[in-house]
């Protein structure tokens, strides 16, 4: 199958593109390169270090010289461009991955907001109309986030439920709640995708992804192949900033009282879900809600967990709970569905002590370079 | 009280201005100029002609020497400008109107779309942040649709339901289903004014109006007070182009069989319902939801209803019905609650009818300019 991956340069890109390309699809990735140079103006960067998006490609292009992908830089907002480039590729799956991924980077003041939105809403409108035009039958993926959902009281389900009032049924969008502008955009996302089914026959998966984890996926053979690994506040998910914290054996900071519970997965699974969604695609028209994570876990819980394991490496990091610099809910009912994507044959391949290891494995070379931009692990911005 | 109105340009935004002043308010009101251009690059123009923003200022303030008005050109996506405009004003109710209006308009390809997210999404962000910084304690009016909503099979609330699943019960945002892009713009907005109260305590009441109708209120003493008056495919509501049409003896041009039901509610009421929501705040935090129309209409009836009132003028227009250009259902369950607005006071000045006989007289001396933009009537774009 022809895929394009847009946001190929990203942590879930690069990864997802290496396991497709060795599934046999012919792959071409595009991105606008800003990931890394929003990192690094944060006072960041990988703990892994990257080559260069076309020097990695050269290296998977060597090593796999019977597959095919191919890497460019292309902006999805730039239109035109855009456009030709889906006319000259003619993917079959979209798979949208070049969002802006970050809360805390959202919340910085109103330059943050608008650029958060002109790259993933209006970044999102124009692939949606350029597929429109170009390659109406492509299936397209998008990531969104469980952060759509927020933490309400009742069981959240996969995106549509059967609302009832005063005898009447109808079934309709989940309700979105957001808890920081960078959800916001992927509440309005949800929005748009959705109404490009009914209006243009899309058929569009939007992955409402939990929080991503680990340093390892099966195609990363070598170091010119492995994929990014950000843990600063900005750009660093819960987990492998606790892992970066315990790998320098600074302390693990989970916010408030860490009872905040969220849905988790580990990298090599969500590239495994991203691909079932690619592979087994909806019908035209169809907007397709899948909650994608293996499990639901406390904080607070996986502070004391990536503790522990990483006494095993003889490291000796403490938990140490810190000012909530976000808005949230810290101690809530949360009971959010998952079931579409374990109905496609969906089985987890790891489980999180194990990722905990292999992640410290992977990073403890790197110490060097996390403690470089130690700095950057506390949180620099406030909801408030 | 100090109320700022953006979008003081247009059809309400004028109409607004004049009765806020009248009631003592200090009133001043921004507008980035372009509803005029937009009309007038789509081949049309205001049927009741019309000074400039300048002029009509001046004409009001030169009648009405006690009372405060002013007018400025500003545009609330030019972020810089605004919170110094905002900072210099320090309003106390904000009344936002500035938004691209028009459903059709939005669906004229990817170049619309991307403007009307700039104009009405980011333009609403770039308004709320600098509420945030430079009023925080200043009231929100927003000017939102019942589009919003769509048409579900359930009972619509104001904005809020209580959402039971498997026996919990929250209290949610009821779902937002768009028909059309600019629709979507206003489902993203209300997902944005809902957070930015969460976040920053700001008090914002969401107006989701039905469609208004007329061409009067009581300030319109002279002819350089009148406001505008759209009859375009575009930028026309269904009752105003109806009469328009009723006026040049064209047929009367409801889109397919007609059965589409709606709330609509008259120009002198709308203004009524927008001085409640100002003059009652709500408290800061609060997210209300106003379902802003008078009466559930089918659009046939109205059809029939302007042609019938018509003969009255010796006008002899028949009812055609016409190709539906949206992507819409033409026959659906409709029931809308709208209980909020009567609670604060709201009450009915007019009827549709004495409204229809009011619009017929005064735009019969416009027969002329409403000959001259004639082919603006007729829909020059498709959903499909």
């Amino acid at each position: 199958m022809r895929v394009l991956i847009v946001g190929v340069d990203g942590y879930i890109g690069w990864s997802l593109a290496m396991y497709l390309a060795k599934r046999g699809h012919r792959v071409s990735g595009i991105d606008n390169g800003t990931r890394r140079i929003r990192v690094e103006e944060g006072g960041s960067g990988s703990a892994i270090p990257l080559p260069s998006m076309e020097h990695r490609q050269f290296a998977f292009n060597e090593a796999n010289p019977d597959l095919e992908l191919s890497v460019g830089r292309l902006d999805v907002v730039h239109y035109g461009d855009l456009c030709r480039y889906l006319q000259d590729f003619d993917p079959q799956a979209v798979v949208h991955l070049g969002e802006i991924p970050s809360a805390p980077y959202s919340m910085r003041g109103y330059n943050h907001i608008a650029t958060n939105y002109e790259n993933n809403v209006i970044g999102t409108l124009s692939l949606l109309h350029a597929m429109h035009l170009e390659c109406p039958n492509a299936a397209l993926v998008k990531l969104g986030t469980m952060g759509t959902y927020g933490t309400p009281n009742v069981p959240i389900p996969e995106g549509w439920f059967d609302c009832t009032i005063d005898g009447h049924t109808d079934r309709l969008m989940f309700p979105h709640k957001p808890s920081s502008w960078y959800h916001a955009t992927k509440c309005c996302d949800s929005t748009n995708v959705e109404y490009a089914c009914r209006l243009w026959g899309l058929a569009a998966t939007d992955i409402h992804q939990g929080v991503v984890y680990g340093t390892r996926t099966d195609e990363m053979l070598s170091d010119e192949l492995r994929t990014r690994f950000d843990f600063d506040s900005d750009f660093g998910t819960a987990i492998n900033r606790f892992v970066a914290q315990a790998v320098i054996e600074s302390e693990i900071t989970p916010y408030g009282i860490g009872g905040q519970r969220r849905g988790f997965i580990a990298l090599r699974d969500s590239i495994q879900c991203l691909t079932l969604a690619i592979e087994n695609q909806g019908h035209n028209g169809e907007y397709r809600v899948f909650n994608q994570f293996e499990e639901v876990y406390q904080l607070d819980e996986l502070a004391a967990l990536v503790s522990k394991t990483a006494k095993e490496f003889g490291l000796n990091p403490v938990v140490r709970h810190v000012d909530n610099p976000r808005m949230e809910a810290e101690s809530h009912f949360y009971e959010p569905a998952h079931k579409h994507l374990l109905d496609l044959g969906y089985k987890p391949t790891t489980d999180m002590q194990q990722q905990l290891r292999h992640m410290i494995e992977d990073l403890m070379p790197h110490r060097d370079r996390i403690l470089k931009y130690k700095e950057a692990i506390s949180p620099s911005v406030t909801w408030r």
